[in-house]
């Protein structure tokens, strides 16, 4: 439970930065850690690869460390030359800090994902940023 | 507060999502449109170049169709090949669906930080992804 809690306090902090935004620190009151992924597929066109990627990718879910996630495709927003959508899935997970990052690098379940999935993908691409 | 109301909402169902897993239904009920923003500054090694940008950045929490922010710089997590740490600054904005990116896309608050903070970057790459 005390995730449960530490998650929803840090994500009314962000509610009250969105709607009352203070600066950095109200900012930085959200789980600080963000790893991006962006995941480029051999078979870009195979809905069955997408799914089984999206299938490994969820259930990274379940690792302890992890505070939030949000698992997409490319959305249908205007078509812009800074825009890349060329990617097939991208995943975001937010840790509390690189310690959380770091238990989830190595954790069975992700390394497990890895196993499974990496055989889908012919790139992927990796941002880590913290809350500044 | 009907704004802060729907987030919070959607915020507990991501903890719902990564306390128990249950797959996409669950993690779908999280604000389901994520735009990721890259930044590369023309001058990598000025801090008050950086400095000039987040505070461009952070006003873009205050446009009604943002449900949730966070700004960051690349964190000190393990070197890997797949990483890309060469950014300056990255943002990421949540917002309900694509109408709601729509909304900022055009909104003067972010139309000034563009024009307040463009002549500082030198590349930007853009991600726009929905839940799946």
């Amino acid at each position: 439970m005390t995730d449960r809690r530490t998650f929803i306090a840090a994500a009314s902090a962000t509610v009250a930065a969105a709607a009352f935004p203070t600066g950095a620190t109200a900012v930085s009151n959200y789980p600080k850690l963000v790893h991006h992924v962006f995941f480029w597929l051999k078979n870009p066109n195979s809905k069955e690869d997408l799914e089984k990627l999206l299938k490994g990718l969820r259930t990274l879910a379940k690792i302890e460390s992890v505070r939030g996630v949000h698992f997409g495709v490319p959305a249908s927003t205007e078509k812009r030359d800074v825009v890349d959508n060329s990617y097939s899935a991208s995943e975001i997970l937010f840790f509390d800090d690189t310690a959380g990052q770091k238990i989830y690098q190595d954790h069975p379940i992700h390394q497990q994902s890895v196993a499974d999935c990496s055989h889908l993908w012919e790139k992927v691409v990796v941002y880590d940023a913290i809350a500044a």
